[in-house]
Parts: C-alpha cells; sequence; structure tokens
C-alpha cells in the first residue's frame, strides 16, 4: 500500500491474469488451485490494514443538515463553516472492527429526558448506524507537507470499503459540545473486509455536485470533480425475525465533499497521512427520505419509529435493540462492464454489559 | 508495558540497583560501563512507544473556563456537562513528535477579521502551545470491557510525560463547530522523551480538587482522590534572543479530573485502551492569571502581549512568531526524597510551508 499506484496496478493486473480463463498457471494446477483459492465461507476476515489513525468526516450536505436541525433546534440547521470546508473530527482507531464482528451496546451519560438537568449513567437508548464509506490511504505524506487536490484521489487512495460507523445518540449529545463526538462513537467502528481500488473503481466515476459558494483555490478541481457511483443499502435484521428489512437506500455521488478535497483540507496544514489510515465519508445520505443513511434522519431522533417491511414481531424500527442486526452493501453496475460488489459489513447488537 | 504493575516494578527495581552505587555489575566493568552509560548530549531521543491512539482531555476547570469565554463570548463559559464528565476529542496520533523536532506553522482556513463571512487560506496567525501532560498506557483493555476507577491509576497507566499540544487558535475557531478540533491542533503534538512511571511518581500525590456537584458512582474515587504533585513551567525564548522567558508556571494538582476518572470514563462505553496510547490532560492552568497553560489565556486571545523579562527586540509577546522556541520543564521535588525531572519538550516554530 505504501509503494504508490504503478505498483498496485502491477499487482491488480497479475492476479487479474492469474485468475483469468486463459491463464494456466492456476487452472491446470489443481494442488495450487486448492492452496489459493479458498471458499469464502471457509474464510475468517482481518482488517486488510493496520488503521493507524481514523478520521471521519461529514460531507454529506443533506446529513449535516438533517442532525443540525435535529441536534440544534431553533439554531442554524448548517454551520457557517460546513460549506468552506470538510468538516471532519479525528476517530478512534482501536475499535475499528471487520464486518461479523458484533457490537456490545455502550454505558454511558445520558440525560434522562429533555428537561434533566443532571446525567445518569445507564446503557444507550438510542443506539444507531450510520451508512458510509471509507477510504484507505496507500502512500502517505511526510509531516510538514500537504497532498494536493489533484494527487490525492489518483496517487494516495488505495481503494474504499463500506463502514457502518456505530453511534449512540444520546451519549453524543450530550457530550458532543465543545470538543466532538468521543463516546457516543468510539465503541465500534465497523468496516467490510475487502478493499476496492481505485483502478478497479475508476470507470464508475460520476460527476460531483456542484459547490455553492466556490471553494478556496487548493480544494478546487480544474479536471472535474468526481466521485465513484456506488449503490449502497442498509438492512437491518430485527431480533427474532429470520428476514432483513432494507431500511434506505443511498449513493456515494450524491457527497458535497470529494475524497479529493477531503485529503487536500486534511494535509493543508501539514498533517501526515501514513498507508492504512482510514478516512470515512460521514454519513451518506441522499436527497430524499429514505436515502437517509442514519436512524437519527429515518425516525426522526427515535420518534417515527420506521415500519417494516416485513411481518416482524412488532413491525416497527425505532433505534436499534439487542439483537438487532446491520448490514451495508454497495456495489457497482454499468452497462457493459462487470458488477463491483464491496462484500458486506454487518454487525450484531449484543446487549450491554453488566453493571 | 503491556504486562502490567509488577513487571514494572521489577524492571525499575533491577535498574535501581544495577545503577546503585552500591552494586559493582557497572561500576567495576569499564567496558560495560562505557556500553550502557550514554552522555546524554550524544544521544538522539526517540518516542517512547508507538502511539495507538492519543486523546486529548479538557480537564482543568481554569483552561476551560478562560477558553469557553473567548470562544462563547456571552454565552455560557463552562457547557452544563463540563462537571459531570471529563470532556475529551480524539488527536491525531501520526503528529505526535519528541522534544527537539522543530515544527512547521500550519496553513490552513481562517476568518482573516471578526465580521468577515468568507475564511482565507493563510499561515496562522494564532500560533499557541499548550501545556499538559499526558499518561502513557501500559496495560489495556478488551473492546467492550471498561477499567474501573480503582484500577485505573494504579493498573493501567504507565507513567507520565509532558506534552506540548501545539494549537492554531485561528484555524481551530473557525473550524471546531461542531465536531471539535482538526487541523488546529493535527500537525503537530510534542512530548517529552522520557516516562516517569507511576512508582517514580507515587511518593508526590497528592489531594485532588473537592468536586462538586458530585459525580456519578462510576467515577467516584472512595479511597482518596489524587494526583502528582508536579511543578511546571514554560519558556519562550524569541527569535533571535539567547535568553528564555518563562511565561508560565503551574502545576499538575489543579486538575479538575483525574487521570484515574479520565480512564474510566474513556472506557466506560467499551472504548478500548491500547499500551503505548496517549492520554493528554488538556492545558493545564491554575487559578492565578500567571499559571495559565496557553498564549490564548495569557494574552487575552492575542489581545494582550505579554511583557518578556528581559531584553528581547521587542520585549513583548502575543501569539507565537517564527523562530520562537518553546520549552515546557516539568519536575517534583519534597523534601526528604531525589528530585524528579521530567527532561523538556522543546520545539521551534518554523515557517510555513511555501504555498
Ligand atoms: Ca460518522
Ligand atoms: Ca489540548
Ligand atoms: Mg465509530
Ligand atoms: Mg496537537
Ligand atoms: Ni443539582
Amino acid at each position: 500500500m505504501s509503494l504508490g499506484r504503478p505498483w498496485w496496478q502491477e499487482a491488480r493486473a497479475s492476479l487479474q491474469r492469474l485468475l483469468s480463463a486463459q491463464e494456466g498457471v492456476i487452472r491446470d494446477d489443481q494442488r495450487l488451485k486448492e492452496q489459493v483459492i479458498i471458499p469464502l465461507d471457509q474464510v475468517t476476515m482481518q482488517l486488510p490494514a493496520q488503521v493507524g489513525d481514523y478520521t471521519d468526516f461529514y460531507a454529506s450536505k443533506e446529513h449535516a443538515t438533517n442532525v443540525g436541525r435535529m441536534f440544534r433546534p431553533g439554531g442554524q440547521a448548517l454551520n457557517p463553516n460546513w460549506v468552506h470546508q470538510p468538516i471532519a473530527y479525528h476517530g478512534r482507531a482501536s475499535s475499528v472492527v471487520i464486518s461479523g464482528t458484533d457490537v456490545r451496546r455502550p454505558l454511558g451519560q445520558i440525560l434522562p429526558h429533555k428537561e434533566a438537568e443532571h446525567p445518569i449513567m445507564a446503557p444507550s437508548r438510542a443506539l444507531d448506524f450510520e451508512l458510509e464509506m471509507a477510504a484507505f490511504v496507500g502512500k502517505g505524506n511526510a509531516l510538514g507537507e500537504s497532498i494536493s487536490v489533484e494527487d490525492a484521489w489518483g496517487q494516495h487512495v488505495f481503494g474504499l470499503v463500506l463502514m457502518n460507523d456505530w453511534s449512540a445518540r444520546d451519549i453524543q449529545k450530550w457530550e458532543y459540545q465543545p470538543l466532538g463526538p468521543f463516546n457516543g462513537k468510539n465503541w465500534a467502528t465497523q468496516i467490510s473486509p475487502w478493499i476496492v481500488t481505485t483502478d478497479a473503481l475508476e470507470p464508475f466515476l460520476t460527476e460531483a455536485p456542484l459547490q455553492s459558494p466556490p471553494v478556496l483555490p487548493y480544494m478546487q478541481e480544474e479536471t472535474g470533480r468526481s466521485m465513484p457511483d456506488i449503490n449502497l443499502q442498509v438492512d437491518v435484521i430485527p431480533e427474532g425475525v429470520a428476514q432483513a428489512s432494507c431500511v434506505s437506500k443511498s449513493n456515494l455521488k450524491y457527497m458535497y465533499w470529494t475524497f479529493s478535497q477531503m485529503i487536500a483540507h486534511h494535509t493543508l496544514g501539514g498533517c501526515n497521512l501514513r498507508p492504512g489510515d482510514l478516512l470515512g465519508t460521514g454519513t451518506v445520505s441522499g436527497p430524499e427520505p429514505h436515502q437517509c443513511g442514519s436512524l437519527l434522519e429515518l425516525t426522526h431522533g427515535g420518534t417515527k419509529p420506521l415500519s417494516l417491511d416485513q411481518g416482524s414481531m412488532s413491525g416497527q424500527l425505532g433505534y436499534l435493540r439487542d439483537g438487532d442486526e446491520v448490514v451495508l452493501r454497495g456495489f457497482c453496475a454499468k452497462e457493459g462492464l462487470p458488477r463491483i460488489g464491496f462484500g458486506e459489513c454487518r454487525g450484531k447488537v449484543l446487549p450491554p454489559r453488566r453493571q
């Protein structure tokens, strides 16, 4: 990953050649085949890289507006800085886990009701997912140097994964002023197991939304603004129910800020990115209500439960209950090209630790 | 570090024995002595551990109040959550550097004047230090588990270092709502080179400030609240001047939140700490004006420059200029005990990267 794109391309081409039907090296060697091709259900997936630092952006205008309305009713939905820079926070690298890891409902400080003046310590009552995608950094930059908006995507992003930024909204809401989210989000961030490289995504790049007002020159993309067109979906499998319900469909192409801009901004002051660093987009919400990437938005802060499209026990979903399972999926599809899948990012909510 | 306190104590006792005047193993072996005892000026210090995650708290009531007054004039100086939990943010691990590393003034988005509606991109004009101390985690905890307030200091803190959380106030001020500090602080965090272990600090523990209102049970320290009494000092050596000026004297004992409470809160929701993780206290400001640990506070946001106590070129210090050098020092002293020094945390401001 640290070597740079020419090496990634060479490795990709070699693998594609070795796996093609025209090539006999693996195809005709039964013993080698058994050694290198392993059925997915016999594999335990691991994190694809050691995550040195994990940064989470806030790059969907729809998401930032929706959250601002709910967290700051009466105030400005979108802070004045939001249209000028890709807002982000440093997340917790130690708790980045792979798909299939179950996550424990966190205990935390929460306000028991709206008028409460004193917090209690209790298991979160507002457990949420966040539908995100994240870039793995390939080649990094030295401390004190920056990465230009032109180089960022092509030279520094190794590829993308799905990401569920598990969030406890009640903990987050009480703690986040003035230094941002902490215990509300540091107990689990989950990613899909394989990285889809920028070369594989190249044919699916599509124009990014127009930015108004114009951004500062260091984030202007002279050769066009683009993000991959990646269809995203969130399924919830409620506790005790066999069937999954789709609760959101969205697309990465809705992001207001591109990965190129996120990286140019992240490194503007000289912050060094290292190979294996993870850069989340923030929740990928689209313009339509069913395209929201979190239950916070989909259920209006838990007040308007979703009606699930199958016969579950209650048929309603507010925030997540113990035993509920969340599955993110993503794929690229375009006429004349093979479909590209991101696999899944799957996790079940375990009951809280005994106090 | 990951093994736990009994092993740290054993290693410490062995080293003390080997270095004592009564012990001949090193003393009487000239060749061995030359190999293992190296003059400090011939040594290049390195980070004492690989920092997996770096967290910075906000544990001084005086500092939080001072900053709140300046960043939110007219609003509440202290947010309602502040007295109920040790507020913190996740910092950037990649840019933690050792004493002696010079730091480059960051470029960033700033508002050019108070009434400006649009930011410019420019080198920070409000470069600051933050006088802090930080704990290195020794033994960690598993994801989903927590560390009790009773065990935190004694079983999980390996020891302490000095820390300068370099900050660009203008970048920070414009970016920090709603997700906290990002580019304002991720370009350099500097620590002193050796870790003073909890065993060495034991005789210097002193009572921590009374907390009112009482904290939730998971942060109540039944056997007494304590923090080490560590004298702290900030010197600035202005560009072109040979002599250092002391601009602040403070003490770790003023912290409202103890390390035990920070760790109990950090892990309450199951966040895993790993050996080598760094936990900063936040700026150590004391109750007196000259005990403030940042220029933001000492100069009232840069508006009231300090008069330095020596004949520098201007004799005044607002925010830091290129070439200014900042040196943090710390020591424990108590009648009848050897003095314990933290060495220094030293860094010079380099001019910004050419645009
Ligand atoms: Ca997020
Ligand atoms: Ca700080
Ligand atoms: Mg998370
Ligand atoms: Mg810093
Ligand atoms: Ni009260």
